[in-house]
């Protein structure tokens, strides 16, 4: 069989469009499960690869916050595990940051949601970097770059170490003699580092992938050489097909520092998608959704995204101000943010506009074949293992791509027209890790 | 309507019995989600009021730890979305302890499970006690009784703070303006406090039940002060009649104190029910399960409960042996098996041996006519409001119970015989609190 790419439904509340909410057709309740319901179940018969579901730790607190949609969600593992009841094939990929949790619990619920859903779950590990969130977790301000990383770091060895707790064999269950676990089928991991002391077991036993898929979203110096070393999956934000080629063959040719392959980790770029039938409708479509936004919403979004600036001081008709040069963290999407203003003469109002749909990533408007050639193009060009799919509305959005557009990318044998495999691993043509203390 | 007994179903892994595993028609899997669906849905179809999930953040290490099978199983909150999927009126209440977690993700995760169910959440508050948990997050010992409730307090607080962020009435979602929510809809809870500072507000609404139930099950002194001052509903294990009057009437009557009424907290001790067409069924069916029983994996149970003790170097039919005095928490459980002991001149293997089933619980083994007697004559006899039914097997032991005991109650008019309300708050017949910062 030919190289298949993957997919992933992004579920953000109402929609990835700032201003879905306010589309006529368009549930504006992020707290109804029955659009998460009816998304997650159209991805599925669609055969996506995988939903994901962003996080953050803290309701945006800016002066336009009351007119964004996104004060209010569920949190991404109940929101999951409540899916994985509805579905039966799709991989289920939640955020969860290092930097205010502890890899104990964060270890457990995701072996505990892969267990519920038969070798569905993936990790999406972040490092938080908004002052909000720290405050919320009795800091003043956010931790620091480079120790967010080496915690980070630290972290999913600490919870790699919990889900190899317990041998794949060893619960025994043997009735008559009472024995119900083999007493060397499980080791406490006794981990003392700089950031955590843990000593393990875990309480649930090895998941059924071995490990839940572990997914990272970071671009920096330090995300790309974390990803590089235990990665499986990268979503990344690139404005276009070069862009994306250089992140490409500059994140594969890091994995053999690590002794591994380049098929052990897939990156998959977001993309912004809004399909019609015709060219016309579906620009007329994305307007729709553009007409919608309040520039100031808008400049309020880029103020967040840029790293939690204040811009509703600056004229809407004026250039993106100078910024203070921020930690490396943000400074890719800076820079990416940047480049798109001053290359396309922008003005801060236009800018903002610009980014309400698809929030800095590749954005594709067009006929199903446009899109089917651009994703091909991608994937066939050496940037893309595949891509997380971003639609402005929910449900409506999923339903247009699954309904046009994957039936074309499966008429181009790019993509499968039913489930090969049961879990996240298997679809995704990952490897089942084997437990290293018990081989 | 005449006043009416709660119930609710303790949903423990293979059963509550020690030994349930064993038992040829159990299901030895403690991950297998299909034997939690059906128990689920079996006492929602008897109209409990609740199910209820227990919790420890660690597990356990003894030399028999190896014959139990509660060594691993899904994380309370990940199962209880996943169930809420599954049920449609039934009450979702999970443990979750104050000692290693952070108040905004349990104020988050509650809330965001009241939102998935549509109001049926509750939080059973608990303290730990056990020092491998505290090595599971970076602690040599577990942090001392006190402490421990002093904590519990302040991050009570703080959740029930964090519930409270948003108006009943924030969402305005106004389409043509864009205003999604009214600005003085939300506060910031600001909290700072000697054990949490915390700045809000919560990035969920406010729960459908305004805040979920909160549960506790301490029976100390710093125990019942606790939850005479905030919980809603009171699990606890009582030995006797004259022993759940006395704690009954002490823990009402410290309500006032705090400004509550007797109705606003309800009194569910434990029950272990062995249910059988005739005396003789039922007492065969509870020997059939204590003949499972390792003694040694009773002894090593029984050290758990008494404080986590090894006493696996004390004879079986030796006495139990005198204990070093435990700490406030843990002293009324040591106190009641001791007084069990001494009563009944039980050598150390046949406490064990007691304990395997109930676990400290009271046990009712009869006919439906016996344990209903029981039943009536503890609820109108002011030891409690309703029951947390122990089952020895899931999920045959609640099907007994739901086919044999529950009709006997409704015959008697002490239990609803369909749901009259929507939210566990209406089942049990608590308010809905209003939001203090928005009236």
């Amino acid at each position: 069989m030919t190289r298949q790419l993957s997919l992933g439904a992004f579920l953000m509340a109402t929609g990835h469009h700032v201003a879905a909410w306010r589309h006529p057709d368009v549930p504006a309740d992020p707290l109804d499960f029955s659009v998460y319901r009816r998304a997650a179940q159209v991805a599925e018969s669609a055969c996506f690869d995988a939903l994901f579901v962003a996080d953050s730790v803290a309701a945006p607190s800016d002066a336009l916050a009351s007119h964004s949609a996104r004060s209010v969600y569920f949190e991404p593992l109940t929101l999951l595990s409540a899916l994985s009841v509805v579905t039966e094939r799709i991989g289920l990929i939640a955020t969860a940051t290092t930097s205010y949790n502890e890899p104990y619990h964060v270890a457990r619920k995701f072996a505990s949601l892969d267990h519920l859903s038969g070798g569905r779950a993936g990790w999406n590990l972040v490092t938080s970097d908004a002052a909000a969130e720290a405050g919320n977790f009795g800091r003043q301000a956010h931790i620091g770059h480079a120790e967010r990383y080496a915690r980070a770091r630290e972290f999913q060895q600490v919870v790699q170490g919990l889900w190899d707790s317990w041998a794949d064999d060893a619960f025994v269950r043997d009735k008559a003699t009472g024995q119900f676990h083999r007493p060397d089928g499980v080791r406490a991991l006794a981990h003392s580092g700089e950031h955590f002391r843990v000593k393990g077991p875990l309480n649930v036993a090895r998941a059924p992938q071995g490990r839940p898929v572990l997914v990272q979203a970071g671009s920096s110096e330090s995300g790309r050489e974390l990803a590089a070393q235990s990665a499986e999956v990268v979503f990344t934000a690139q404005p276009s097909l070069g862009a994306a080629q250089a992140f490409y063959a500059d994140l594969k040719g890091r994995l053999a520092g690590y002794g591994r392959c380049e098929d052990d980790l897939k990156i998959m770029p977001g993309v912004y998608v809004v399909v019609g039938r015709s060219e016309a409708e579906a620009q007329d479509k994305a307007e729709r959704f553009q007409a919608l936004v309040d520039p100031r919403v808008g400049v309020a979004l880029l103020g967040r995204m840029l790293g939690n600036f204040d811009l509703s001081g600056y004229p809407l008709d004026g250039p993106l101000p100078e910024l203070p040069s921020t930690e490396d963290g943000q400074r890719s999407r800076q820079q990416l943010l940047t480049e798109l203003a001053g290359s396309e003469g922008l003005t801060l109002g236009q800018l903002g506009q610009r980014i309400a749909g698809g929030r800095g990533h590749f954005s594709l408007i067009g006929t199903p074949t446009q899109i089917a050639d651009q994703l091909q193009a991608w994937f066939e060009g050496h940037a893309a293992d595949g891509f997380n799919i971003l639609v402005p509305h929910l449900p409506q959005g999923l339903e247009d791509f699954a309904q046009w557009v994957v039936p074309e990318l499966q008429r181009r044998g790019l993509f499968r027209t039913h489930y090969q495999g049961r879990t996240l691993r298997e679809h995704l043509g990952l490897q089942r890790p084997a437990n290293p203390y018990f081989s």
